[in-house]
């Protein structure tokens, strides 16, 4: 083998060994989206911004799940039909694909699976699969886009949780300064940021809060080292077990751009990244971070702030004349 | 003068005195918006979809004058702060820059004055100027922003209005199948169409919709052959003027994509732009239409459905930890 085929040879072992980051971190950058069927994302993108899924006409996904808001609505609790006032904290939608369940109790196994559930939640969106469905098959311009999307006439709650679904995981959010230092900018993080890091993972916040999602991929116990006093009567998994050893076990949440998720945990009670890293620290490990590494670890926390989704605002087809009408105050 | 010369002379004279439309038509093409301040623009689109702006963090301008659905909420009488049934349907923000006043009973002047009133209506978004430009100043995204278009430290709830009104300059919707038509292409309407604007002409409909818009440039009474019987306290003009003749004078809307602007009239209890027709006929003309002319005249009636305003979901700058909490359940 002459000189020129051994190096291209070690060139392309190289590329194809190594990864493009870090491999020794604990915390992997975000790919951008893949494999997406964009007619059925662009058509659950329609869905995600249509309020005529709920019973009164008002309340969308992207009502609790802004997309100009991190994703989140930045409520204590949501905002449901009539007011109601909701029992937990929104958790982002933005890269949600990647979590190992849905919702904060894990009560759903995927986004198509999860997307159906505030839509009947009578404290949510106060409607049904059926009527939702119905409504859809009246307008002209929804059952042309279904037929085009999933060849069928007859539009089915399935096909509208999976084009909801298909859109939700291209809201993934790449390149924050934490992913570019990643994947080899060191100019990218600050040396507070940089600093943040190396505590977060040295306290032991990593134990959960590790992945690309940083978080989103395990339960655990809120409240190992000390109760956490929730405001919020959720207890988490043992919703969905029974088992009364999964009490107040919940979802870890991402910690990507949570600069943009307040107020924090699941009942939303802590309104500063400064307030939920010290309650962290205290209840989970047992460790009162100082201000300064408070303060260190909220500048890391900073960085994880990605690339928001972009795209234009979708524009809805009209109800027409035999279309259900929105029953906001009956 | 040589023949060139002459030709030359004689082209320019018709490309300026000529419009490029019919002009015997009494109603005219939607322009393009012209004139933008794009950054002012900008900043007005991130005010006109974030919800602090809102006493409950719940409510932005976008929640009752939707983009995704003609400008309107299509809900007979909108949802304020805690769930308030508002007294009236909301009209279409969608070319409202060519309206001649701004409310239902022109109590605002232009949009910039306009703008101020739901921020501050107790039963809208319940909030108040001073609050609203108090959070609006927490936020280093807005203040960076707020320094850059107008070029002070401190934001005044003037530059927010001023942002908001630019921003909604921009929502035009040229292009219409009826526009097309109206500048030269013969085959952009259907003969039913067609059909229907001659009856709109000839019925006496255009007395009152005319010009670009096809409406809001003057104040009518509703009921002037027959009584209107209104679900809506609201009197109109007279709430202005204090003039008793003045009583349910309303402005007349526009009916550029009114085909997406249901439910109809102030109080919103034409459900479709079929009785939406009829009343009219009845109640201002004196005069049954046959249900082919109606059909023609709903025909005419969706071909003023423009392009509708095209742009990227915009991305609000985060609160931060001082900036004054939400309160969607005090």
């Amino acid at each position: 083998m002459n000189k020129e085929l051994k190096l291209s040879a070690l060139c392309m072992g190289m590329i194809l060994a190594t990864p493009a980051f870090a491999v020794d971190e604990p915390i992997s950058p975000i790919e951008p989206a893949k494999e997406i069927n964009l007619a059925q994302a662009e058509l659950g993108k329609k869905l995600y911004f249509d309020p005529r899924l709920s019973k009164s006409g008002f309340i969308s996904c992207n009502s609790c799940h802004n997309l100009s808001m991190g994703g989140t609505d930045n409520l204590k609790t949501s905002i449901g039909d009539k007011w109601q006032r909701g029992p937990i904290n929104a958790p982002t939608v933005l890269n949600s694909s990647l979590n190992l369940a849905q919702f904060c109790d894990g009560r759903a196994a995927d986004l198509k699976e999860q997307a159906g559930g505030p839509i009947a939640n009578p404290g949510e969106m106060g409607f049904t699969h059926q009527l939702a469905v119905d409504l859809l098959q009246s307008i002209p311009g929804y059952v042309k886009e279904f037929k085009l999307v999933f060849g069928e006439d007859n539009i089915t709650i399935d096909e509208v949780t999976q084009a909801i679904a298909e859109f939700e995981k291209t809201l993934v959010t790449p390149n924050s300064d934490f992913d570019q230092w990643l994947l080899g900018d060191k100019e990218a993080l600050s040396a507070d940021a940089l600093a943040g890091y190396k505590l977060f993972k040295e306290s032991g916040c990593v134990a959960c809060h590790n992945g690309p999602a940083v978080g989103g991929n395990s339960f655990q116990k809120m409240g190992v080292v000390e109760p956490y006093q929730a405001k919020s009567p959720a207890e988490g998994l043992s919703a969905v077990t029974g088992k009364d050893a999964d009490r107040f076990m919940f979802k870890v949440p991402t910690l990507r751009n949570v600069e943009m998720t307040y107020p924090y945990f699941h009942d939303g009670e802590a309104e500063t990244l400064t307030e939920a890293v010290d309650v962290m620290g205290r209840l989970q490990l047992g460790k009162k971070f100082s201000d300064a590494e408070n303060a260190q670890i909220v500048a890391f926390l900073k960085s994880l702030t990605g690339d928001q989704p972009s795209f234009q605002l979708p524009i809805l087809p009209p109800s027409v004349d035999n279309t259900p009408q929105p029953t906001p105050f009956d």
